[in-house]
């Protein structure tokens, strides 16, 4: 078969000049989230392909990349379908490894359980700009802690980690599904409709307040419903204590703690910012999986106009694997897109020592080639970049081309 | 489809322990390498299937993952054969798309270029004790530099790592492809059966010199040939200086500059060496893939009774791609044996900061959660690590645990 060049479809290459941000950046999240304890785990980028399929993972289930049974298990010309031909899949995510995992070592694990994870995963999604079917994600989890406690320690870990990187005037966004579906509640909204009243309502940010109405209205919702559940935004907003206004109309309609419960999530985060953010509650925050039972966030930056972290609660995900439920929160940060941000703003690593570069004419002989290593060697253990090199002919455009990967001090070493 | 615990048979879950030791290795490794001047760089974990089935690859082609097509391309009743239904796989080793990434991009990277790779690859090989169907790998590179001063520098870099993970008294044994081969011409064997003799002639190791010359005789070689093959080796162990003894024997069988290049090698990893191991010419070494043209090594350690390094030079893979030859030589760690070793060995990562765990009681009220949290941000600005948690019904035992993971000090802060 012939050789190409390019890499598979929707993946890419990685060059050097990003690579050096990308390390830079996985050390600063090693480094943050190791500070709050999290441990780093890991899982293969393979799963059995039930776990993936288990509609868990909503629409990323239809891209997946699929895996080809090996010997004797794979009969081609008799397969119908895919199931005849395949056995595991490529991770869409990190989050049903790691409730596998999690209930397939929880004995070996602390409890309550904090997990960071960073790794590959895949999606056979349209390719377009920016977005690759291979991409890192990276996420931070609690597991076995049902209090408010994990929501605030995963905020405060990610906003510490953004400050770190440089970021600064981003918006904590924070709801929760409870809030949710009692608003929808309260405003008369049948049960088996509220995940298309949410989906509308997810529109906020671009159809506004009118536009959400008037949907709802055009999708045959009743009048009475949509007007009452209208008046709940817009008493939040007269307000200004939004939380409060809707502990007062909800009464009786949520449980009793979900909204204290809030408070006390926005007040500890808030008490123990490490950088500059604004934590709101946004009772028109949705977000799209299905597996989310309690708190959901979100992280926006207005000036790059979209999410650059996101997270909930899920507690009912780990027991379809163990039959008996553990309480699950997690957030997970935009990597690929922290990453694009920092390209387009030139971010450069900080440089820790300097960077030698040795020219060796070549044919160098034994004691001439000896002579120059051990400088280097020398130069090395004192925390110097030493790249030796053989000498090309066109010198000037060797150095050139060292000059743009930060080579900053050359020495040339000749036969004679 | 059923969820299952397990992860993908011959795939393995990492636990926090080992993750932590995998990270402190990587660090070294990343920081060692750079040391030398090697850039980080990263390519897809999927390559069409067409690079992967170039029999570059050896046996390990029978052992590739393949990925399914997927939407319009894939009509699984019609399909008769794997080609119908797959487009691309998992990579089974660095070095292919090494090459790949090297023909793609080579008008960006600088000549010669020196890469480091650390990546997961994927064999279906038979599942047993210590081996694993995704497993780390972790290479160095130097493209575009046809002098020993390749060889030199890989052998530098990958000994004075081995030395900061704590290694010494190890072995690198060291042979060139076109030492086999003048060798086998000099005794008068037919090219035609190189392969065949080097394969006999690897079992050295285990069978010894009379095995070697038994199994050649029994494969039908002409006795002459097989007393001159036996004569080299046994006037090399007499003298002592066995590639000088070579030079002499082999000269006009082998090009001019092949015994000095390495005599240079050898004597410039020594004078540069900075940690103890010996460097020594092995003649019986042979290494399987099919793709090495000159120099090929390995490092082995006696106790372990293997090897946990291994490379060497191939100047005519990048060529496959480009049409165009590149030389290239590369030595790659075995990462997942050494990290193997370390665990057995009860390795501790040293650890930096303290450790503390802040167990705080459960429906704790705002003002506690705050004075504790900020008291957990002090202390981490201050590079203790803190683990904030939700204190359990069972305290003394959640104490136990959080001690086994290296927590040193507990606070505990209760609601009065």
């Amino acid at each position: 078969m012939a050789m190409t060049k390019k890499p598979v479809t929707g993946m890419k290459d990685i060059l050097p000049a990003e690579m050096q941000v990308r390390d830079y950046v996985i050390n600063q999240i090693q480094e943050t989230y190791k500070s709050f304890g999290f441990s780093h785990i890991e899982t293969p980028c393979m799963e059995n392909i039930g776990n993936l399929s288990s509609k868990q993972g909503g629409e990323n289930e239809k891209l997946i990349f699929k895996v080809l049974k090996r010997g004797e298990k794979l009969h081609i010309p008799e397969a119908q379908t895919e199931e005849d031909v395949v056995d595991c899949g490529m991770r869409y995510d990190l989050t049903v490894p790691l409730s596998r995992y999690y209930a397939n070592n929880s004995a070996s694990l602390p409890a309550p359980f904090k997990a960071l994870q960073m790794g590959n995963v895949w999606r056979a999604d349209r390719p377009q700009r920016g977005r690759f079917r291979q991409f890192m994600q990276c996420d931070i989890d609690i597991l076995g802690d049902p209090t408010c406690l994990a929501e605030i320690e995963l905020m405060s870990a990610t906003t510490t980690l953004l400050g770190k990187l440089g970021f600064a005037g981003f918006k904590v966004c924070f709801n929760d599904r409870r809030v949710l579906k009692a608003m929808a509640a309260y405003s008369g909204f049948e049960e088996k409709d509220y995940d298309q009243v949410f989906i509308i309502l997810d529109k906020m940010d671009k159809i506004g307040m009118g536009g959400v109405e008037a949907e709802l209205l055009e999708n045959g919702f009743a009048k009475d419903a949509v007007d009452r559940y209208m008046g709940l935004f817009a008493a939040m907003e007269e307000g200004g204590d939004s939380l409060g206004c809707l502990s007062e109309k909800l009464s009786g309609v949520i449980a009793d703690d979900v909204i204290p419960g809030m408070q006390t999530i926005i007040e500890s985060v808030k008490a123990a910012a490490s950088c500059e953010f604004a934590l709101v509650f946004d009772p028109t925050l949705v977000r799209g999986m299905s597996y989310y039972t309690g708190s959901i966030f979100e992280i926006k930056m207005e000036e790059l106009g979209g999410s650059v972290a996101g997270g909930g609660r899920y507690d009912e995900m780990i027991g379809k694997f163990t039959g008996m439920n553990t309480p699950a929160c997690g957030f997970s940060i935009g990597f690929e897109r922290i990453i694009t941000i920092l390209m387009e703003k030139g971010f450069q690593v900080p440089q820790a020592g300097a960077k030698k570069a040795y020219l060796i004419e070549k044919n160098m002989p034994v004691e001439g080639m000896v002579k120059a290593l051990a400088e280097a060697k020398k130069e090395r253990e004192a925390g110097v970049q030493v790249l030796v090199a053989t000498m090309n002919k066109n010198k000037k455009f060797q150095k050139e081309q060292l000059t743009k990967e930060g080579y900053g001090e050359f020495k040339e070493f000749y036969r004679k």
